[in-house]
């Protein structure tokens, strides 16, 4: 859609300005662009198919887990928001009003949702009744929005796409297993379809989502060293059920309040994969969610040379397509074949597949692996069996090497100057024991702009308590461990 | 989620009170709830299920036609929407205004869409420079808002799902072949998908979507009598690429503003199949769409039989699955099979399978075909080699009731005396010769409370005028034949 002129231009290296890099890329790869409404952007179509791929496997999963889809009202009165208190302040200053409709001044005005606990928790407490409502178990897909002062495509926009799961049980330790089951979802999620490891812990208080009793959530490390966030899940424990009044009868005849949790992932998610993953050449996108797995370019001088390449594409683009596999062949004449690589390249194309006159005569192609820009001679035959497993070693490698970035990126240490040094000089993450005390975290800020990420849980999805160690901030005894680190 | 108290409560006969019959029915079966939030709806997860299948199998059209799914923001700026000014006029009314954003005044209210003409055409004027970037085809699944002050569940909520279909191209002919095609897209979708039969047509002037050149439209015929719009497709001519300054380059280095098209179906679709096939009984869905296709009944008296039985249905269950075909097992307990029966009745599952111990020696089981009614003793092996076919001769049956439903409930005359007597009867749509004056169309609003439905359409897509015949009307020569009938 934009002009082949435009993708010719010099785009910053990621090494000499990541966030100039992350502008640019997002733009000349055709993912989004700014939109008339401040905040607000325009997802492509590339960057929308990207984004159908993450949202059609993340919601088999939930579905999987015997969660069911449900739509409701993007608006909801200004008094339901006011209905928990600390809820109304994480979100109320935040939030777009509708004061008029149909060309009338509204009674009460209505908030655009930035999450729906409340317009949905009030249906709740209609449909649970008995303990045979529970539990009730849903999830939304939807568009919301948050009024931001600073915005970066995908990454913090206004109004953004997400999914927010909402579920009521008859027990805490309920509500802790789907919580705990929501959060390990979303890491495998991110590990097995996005090749991004992540950390799952849990938020501290003062990072823990408003109204939440707990919050864990999964933490990815940018290129730039910072601290991403990629899915949470809360505990939401009576908070909402005491506001919204959702009782129900348990087997003893006995009213009782329900346990909530509730957990998203929003298409800060393509941000995400865009920052862990890119390179200097641009994007570089997991196999398993791009939209184009594999590109063939052909290479020859003549229209018969045209002919017999784009003959011996097309029976191996069958091939492929008889897979599943999500291809293109890139047959336009005006360009170079120098030009379609760095094209592709840029829009991070996990298979570059070459196919020239002589390769042709001898049936192989030349096979460009994009995240280790590898290229080898094959057989035709070879590429045909083995495509399937050419994309999944593709995305192991490329989940090795985010692995390694950071276990190289991670500091374990007692000091708190090397730690404010290692976080101050950009060189990544740094894990270290805290007492639990707010003011140590709000020293790190004033220190080094770095927040705590996340407190390690066991295999109970529980956040630890420590025998001993030091809080590596003031020195009192230790309540945690921590990632700290500075974030997006 | 709702009791089973409340789904034995009765509902009043589709013969007796339609307009109730419709809303009962909709509760009962958990499609959908009332919100708090006026005009809008909660979509329970049955009736998400639903619309899902309907969304999931558009959406494969859709592509296949080369249109590419896109997301732009929900706000429209106010000065967008009054640069048409049809458009403005036929919108801005019905618009909710978001006034307040992150704690303060905007500058310049905004529009929560009500469609997307504007806020997108903004940006085709930027994406659009050449030829090259022509046609332009993309489309978005969003929700959009129009304040209504008389809501009924999914045929007019304030706010609904929808998608928007929007075209830019370089001639005339090509955004008239466009319009075509999605109008011909829904048509074929309606009657091989939904199993509703469709006139497809063209709106007269006064019935054309506000700054369209001309619009066509899929018209179906609900069981009370009333036309339902199941599809629109426009041909924006050059009236908003005028507006908004979409111009390209052409061949021959001259600029040329560009030709437009936009199209849609909504949510009001579910509503459409509920009307033109529910029954006294409930809904009754087409079998391509239902969320449930085959329910299986267990019949039984003791833990031994049940166990029998169980075996039998999971060996079909498991038949069925692996053909992809979606099915529930319905082994509550507490319940019996009359009240089963009846339940999943009204909630429209398109085939009911009963398994008694008797059946499970005769290796037979009872299938009883919702639409029809029909119930028939079949040997196990015949019902698992033939489930696709009968699920296909379900549909057939069903497009076929409701064809000869369209048929018989259609009056062609000359008479307008006639006309207005079959049409206030609540006999169903007549077609009948228009003068083309929109004088005459008040007329027959005013006699009876029907407007013109669409003018038939030929080959080619247009609406044919007539040589000869006089207006049903008024008397003078008559420009087009039109179908005419109350409407949703």
């Amino acid at each position: 859609m934009s002009k082949n002129k435009k993708k010719e231009q010099f785009f910053v290296k990621q090494s000499e300005d990541f966030s100039r890099w992350y502008t640019d890329v997002i733009q000349k790869a055709d993912l989004a662009d700014y939109s008339a409404v401040k905040g607000c952007m325009v997802i492509k179509p590339y960057g929308f198919a990207l984004w159908e791929n993450v949202r059609d496997e993340l919601d088999r999963r939930i579905k999987l887990a015997g969660v069911q889809n449900v739509y409701f009202p993007m608006f909801i009165p200004e008094s339901f928001l006011n209905k928990e208190k600390d809820h109304v302040e994480g979100f109320s200053v935040e939030a777009a009003v509708v004061t008029h409709g149909g060309g009338e001044k509204l009674a009460e005005p209505l908030y655009v949702r930035p999450t729906s606990e409340t317009i949905m928790y009030d249906t709740f407490s209609k449909w649970i009744q008995s303990y045979r409502d529970l539990p009730l178990l849903i999830n939304q897909w939807a568009n919301v929005v948050r009024w931001e002062k600073r915005t970066r495509f995908f990454l913090r926009t206004t109004e953004f796409l997400w999914q927010e799961g909402h579920t009521a049980h008859k027990t805490f330790e309920e509500a802790e297993a789907e919580t705990l089951r929501a959060g390990r979802m979303y890491r495998d999620f991110d590990r097995d379809v996005l090749a991004i490891p992540v950390i799952l812990g849990q938020k501290t208080e003062s990072e823990k989502f408003k109204g939440a009793y707990r919050t864990i959530s999964t933490e990815a490390l940018a290129k730039d060293m910072k601290a991403i966030q990629a899915g949470t899940s809360h505990n939401l424990g009576q908070n909402f059920s005491t506001a919204f009044n959702i009782e129900y009868l348990d087997e003893n005849n006995e009213m009782k309040k329900v346990w909530q949790t509730s957990w998203g992932v929003s298409t800060r998610i393509i941000g995400t994969l865009i920052v862990v993953h890119g390179d200097d050449k641009g994007l570089v996108l997991p196999p398993r969610v791009a939209p184009i797995q594999v590109v063939f370019v052909p290479i020859y001088r003549d229209d018969a040379q045209k002919e017999k390449v784009l003959a011996k594409i097309t029976e191996l683009d069958d091939n492929f397509k008889s897979k599943g596999i999500r291809t293109k062949i890139d047959d336009r004449d005006t360009l170079t074949p120098g030009f379609k690589f760095n094209e592709w390249e840029l829009k991070g194309v996990p298979v570059r597949i070459e196919v020239g006159p002589k390769d042709v005569e001898k049936n192989q192609c030349v096979l460009a692996v994009r995240y280790s820009g590898e290229k080898s001679f094959l057989p035709i035959e070879e590429v045909k069996a083995n495509i399937e497993e050419t994309l999944d070693s593709i995305h192991d490698g490329l989940l090795k090497k985010a692995e390694n970035f950071l276990e190289e990126h991670l500091l374990k240490t007692d000091s708190y100057e090397d730690m404010v040094k290692f976080i101050d000089e950009g060189k990544g993450m740094v894990f270290a024991k805290w007492c639990g005390d707010h003011e140590c975290e709000k020293k790190v800020k004033e220190d080094c702009k770095a927040s705590s990420r996340c407190i390690p849980i066991n295999e109970n999805g529980l956040a630890e308590e420590l025998k001993d160690g030091k809080c590596v901030i003031c020195g009192k005894p230790a309540k945690y461990d921590v990632y700290w680190s500075k974030a997006y």
